[in-house]
């Protein structure tokens, strides 16, 4: 950055033209993405921004910084606040995304809103409205398990829950292979839909590859995964592991029908986390 | 845009190298920036963008886009929720501020957040801690017409209140003219303690012109103007009006006691609105 915090603005001089920036926005508030009972502060702090650097890594970008708006409540002690700051400026550092400005208020309820700026050569950023019919469909991980650590609060799953990782990594690694990509927040069947709609396509699925302990149900219809989904074109390899993470086929986009998922065969409802439904 | 709403990330790519972007980022929040009792929804979404817009002009940019992220509460009805897009966006386009992305959510009080991106010929963002001894002190408008407006909630001034004037094309015409500028939001006298504490300065001022109806003491320390503060070097002309709006100097800049302020010479407490006081 030209100029971080402390001024009316930041000021951030891009580089060079052949590179072009993507922005993403995502709030996490009190009693809707999170409860003060059972998250810790620095958990609070690293959610916030893991949630905003999962839009970068589902569009194959790097992230090069960020604007945090958080409001708190009175019950947020200043160590608390300290502690929230620590999770998320830890985060920050190890994904090299700095803090170049935000605002801060007070409110009824804890809410924050992160905003993330990547870049990525021009023309590379990875899409969700570019999948065509016959692309095979690909998931990262095993899905559900944010939905099973919410229901057990326990082990793996919770933990998982807790401190979701974005797939910066394997973003990058996507950006010259994938035809498609977005990060699974709401739900499988709900993320496949908007792909399948924004690329005006359907897909026939199998079964995707479940979280330990995670049921069918939890891996398609859970939310928060933070997980890659994205298509390739049919003669494109892609491994089975990339850094770790198991990279598994489920299925294949079809043409016509746009938005519709069969599983199996058969339709699937659409069932995934919806703030309007 | 090369992509708007729509994807994880909106894509923006800069025209060249010559250009900076200036980033910030304000919440407004139920019951802390308004209460629905006395705002229509359309004035709400006014003043989402209006604030982000008025750190905009300080800097001397121009708009270019921004994020909006919006939790709504239960009392928000379909119509209102439309009626607060109506205001937003008519701003929106009144200013050439494309909509880019954001993200929707639920919450028990309003909540919004604006991401403001403005761009200017590259060094020429006008900041707020480059004020140097001797310079000039301006002020544009009449100051304390937000307080007066909240005191009496009619008038000139309540209207002045609920639909605060971001002044952008004063902001670009000072560009090449201040010497450092801020946006007035929480008060003249913490705003000017917090220009000369970045710049490393004090500062010596007169009373300021008042708001029609406002008394000086709403004038020096009442909150959302959105004037714009700036100062110039001694041998700068700035003319007395710009595009209808008054500017007045109000007094010149010390060195030493950095964020010291004096108003006719006794030294002035700083009681501007701090969420934090």
């Amino acid at each position: 950055m030209a100029l971080g915090i402390g001024d009316d603005c930041a000021i951030f001089r891009p580089r060079s033209t052949r590179e072009e920036l993507v922005f993403t926005t995502d709030m996490l508030i009190e009693d809707v993405h999170f409860r003060r009972e059972t998250h810790t502060p620095a958990q609070v702090g690293y959610k916030t921004l893991a949630r905003g650097l999962s839009d970068i890594a589902a569009m194959g970008a790097e992230p090069r910084f960020c604007l945090l708006s958080v409001a708190f409540p009175k019950w947020a002690s200043p160590s608390w606040i300290d502690r929230f700051f620590d999770g998320l400026l830890a985060l920050a550092r190890e994904t090299g995304t700095q803090l170049a400005g935000g605002d801060l208020s007070h409110a009824a309820v804890f809410a924050s809103d992160i905003t993330v700026c990547g870049s990525a050569p021009t023309g590379s950023s990875v899409r969700r409205s570019t999948a065509r019919p016959g692309d095979q469909i690909y998931v990262s991980g095993g899905l559900g398990g944010s939905a099973l650590g919410l229901a057990t609060g326990k082990g793996a799953a919770w933990k998982r829950h807790l401190r979701p990782e974005p797939r910066l990594a394997l973003g990058r690694y996507l950006r010259a292979r994938a035809s498609a990509a977005m990060d699974i927040t709401d739900g499988l069947s709900l993320d496949l839909h908007r792909l399948c709609l924004a690329s005006g396509v359907s897909a026939d699925i199998e079964p995707p590859p479940l979280f330990r302990g995670a049921s069918l149900d939890q891996a398609l219809h859970g939310g928060e995964d933070y997980e890659l989904l994205f298509t390739a074109r049919p003669n494109r390899r892609i491994p089975a592991w990339f850094g770790g993470v198991a990279l598994t086929r489920i299925g294949q986009i079809r043409r016509n029908h746009p938005g519709l998922i069969r599983l199996q065969g058969e339709p699937l409802a659409i069932k995934g986390y919806d703030h309007f439904s």
